[in-house]
Formats: structure tokens, sequence, C-alpha cells
């Protein structure tokens, strides 16, 4: 029996994209300006997290802003090429270079309940392993026409069970999966 | 002053195909086999359409069906390749060869209110354009890794505006978007 759960919770343009080719994310900002009122459900999300893994490049965008949005979580650098966390973040993330199942192994072995999963490539890997349990889309009403793309090849398909679905004045709509790990 | 609607309602994998990449749809028929009872709008939808405009692949695929489905509605197959209709299709679809704001001055002279747009390169051709309307997207909760997609490059980004959103037992979230030509 598995206690793990492995958890997405992203925002795509309606072309699948999560963001341009170099990372940004205006597209996602001129839709939605920040909005103190309506964080589209993430601060009760993120409390239900025990830890999360994030790719490399996902890391290199979040240490680049003003300040690390992760206090006080456990945040792991799913990555084959980073080695070490640069020395500014020694104390705020681990770095994993191993492959997704035993990544899962070890969580479990430690007792990890719930992981969030970032970043298009180490979301692909774990979907492409059958590791992900759960998937919370929210898609932003905008073309962006290329980019990082949230989904990839898959070897067979892979069926979800709908949640919740809803949509916010924004236009988002929001829809949370299950994954269905036997047809 | 446009009086032309120009309209698309697809159903696309989670992960944005509308077909693979043979143009098979047994991943749709196997998540929601035919339902007498809920067709997600589409007789209601079709009852609006004038012309449908569609791509010489979705041709194909169309007139290869036992029945026909279009009968006594006007058909156009929006083509490059394809010269003149095939002989058992003579009366029943017109063949265009011209560019798509063309098609679309051509359509308005006629008197055209509605047009259904379908096929992926097709819908792809008349977006790029800033010429469709409307586009009512069923997302099938089923990730096919990969596909005929439904949007392709864009010069520019495309806004949208979202209308009605909802989900169905069956687990398929259908929007409604209009797409706003200014920004």
């Amino acid at each position: 029996m598995k206690n793990l759960t492995l958890s997405v919770f992203i925002a795509t343009s309606l072309d699948g994209y999560i963001a341009r080719l170099d990372g940004k994310l205006d597209w996602l900002d001129k839709v939605a300006p920040v909005d103190e009122t309506e964080d589209y459900g993430y601060q009760s999300y993120i409390r239900t997290i025990d830890c999360i893994v994030m790719g490399r490049k996902t890391f290199d965008k979040v240490s680049s802003f003003s300040k690390w949005p992760y206090e006080g979580k456990r945040v792991i650098v799913f990555s084959q090429t980073l080695k070490e966390a640069p020395a500014d973040f020694m104390d705020k993330v681990e770095v994993y270079n191993g492959k997704p199942e035993m990544l899962v192994v070890d969580l479990q072995y430690q007792g990890v309940r719930k992981v969030y999963l970032d970043g298009g490539l180490t979301i692909q890997s774990f979907l492409a392993k059958g590791l992900v349990d759960e998937m919370i889309i929210t898609q932003v009403p905008v073309l962006i026409g290329r980019g990082i793309p949230l989904f990839g090849m898959l070897q067979k398909d892979v069926r979800l069970t709908l949640g919740q679905s809803k949509s916010f004045s924004s236009g988002f709509v929001q829809s949370h999966y299950k994954i269905k790990l036997k047809d």
C-alpha cells in the first residue's frame, strides 16, 4: 500500500504551456494580475503538502525571486545535472539525482505523505512512470502558440477521473483529476 | 461590421490532441462510449450552423463513415490539394482552395451567418489569421501522449473570454470561449 500522494498543482495556457520557452510567465500575469482576494486555492493546497519536488529549471526560476517562497517547507530539486545545492540554498533545498521511482521509495520510507511536483520535465517524467496520483490544472484563457508544455510523450494512454471542476471570474477553469492506474 | 460567426466545437484529450496521428478516435470512444442520452450539446449546436468548413483530412475521415452525417447542411472542404469533390460527394460538398480570409469574405457576401470549423490544420490556420470567433472545447480525461494537436503556432498571443464551463459525469469538461480580437 502506498501512503504517499504525488500531486501537481499548475496553471497552463489553453494550448497547454506552463511557461514561454524562456520560462517567462508574462502571459499569465497579463490575464490575471496578482489578486490578493483570489489565489485559486493555492494556499489551502500548499498547507496539505509536506514536500515539494521541483525540476532544476523551476528551481532556477524560483531561486531568482527576491524572497524564497517555500520557507519552512522541505524542497527537493530533482535534477540529473545539478550535483548539490548552490551555497545560498544549502539550508533551503536538497538535490536528488536518482530516478523518479527511487525518489518515491525514499520519500515513502521517510514517511512523507503528500508531494507537490513542479516543473514541466519533472512532471512529465513522473507521469510517464505512472507515479502521479492527482493533478489540479488551472487553464488560463490565452493561447501563446509555443512554450514549455505540461504534457509530453507517453508509452501508453493515461486515464483520469474528474473530481471538481470550477470556473473563476478571470476566465480560469480549474479541474481536479485523479489518475487511474488501471483501466 | 461582420455578421458571420466562425465557430469551433471540438473534443480534445487533456493533453490537447483531437485525434491520434493516424486520425483514430478510439481513446475518445473508450472514455465515453456513444451515449444516446448525452450528446454534449452537439445537436443543439449543429442546428445553429448554416455551413460547415472542414479540412481535407477531416473530410477523408467523415466521408469514410457508412452514412454521411451532414445531410442537408452546406459543407465546404477547405484544402490546398484537393481540387474538386470526389464523384460520390459532388452533391454533398464544395471544395475551396483559397485563403481563409477570402473564404470568410465570400461566405459573408453569401449571407452565411454561422460556420462550424472542423479539423486541426483548418482551425489552426483560421486562428492564426484572427478569424475564429468562438470555441467550444470539450476536454476528455485522458492523456494520449501524441497526436494531431488542436492548437499550433501563432504570431502573437490570443486572448479568450470564458463563457459557460461545465463538467459531465463522464469527466468531460466543456468550456465556451469567445476570442478577444483586441486586448
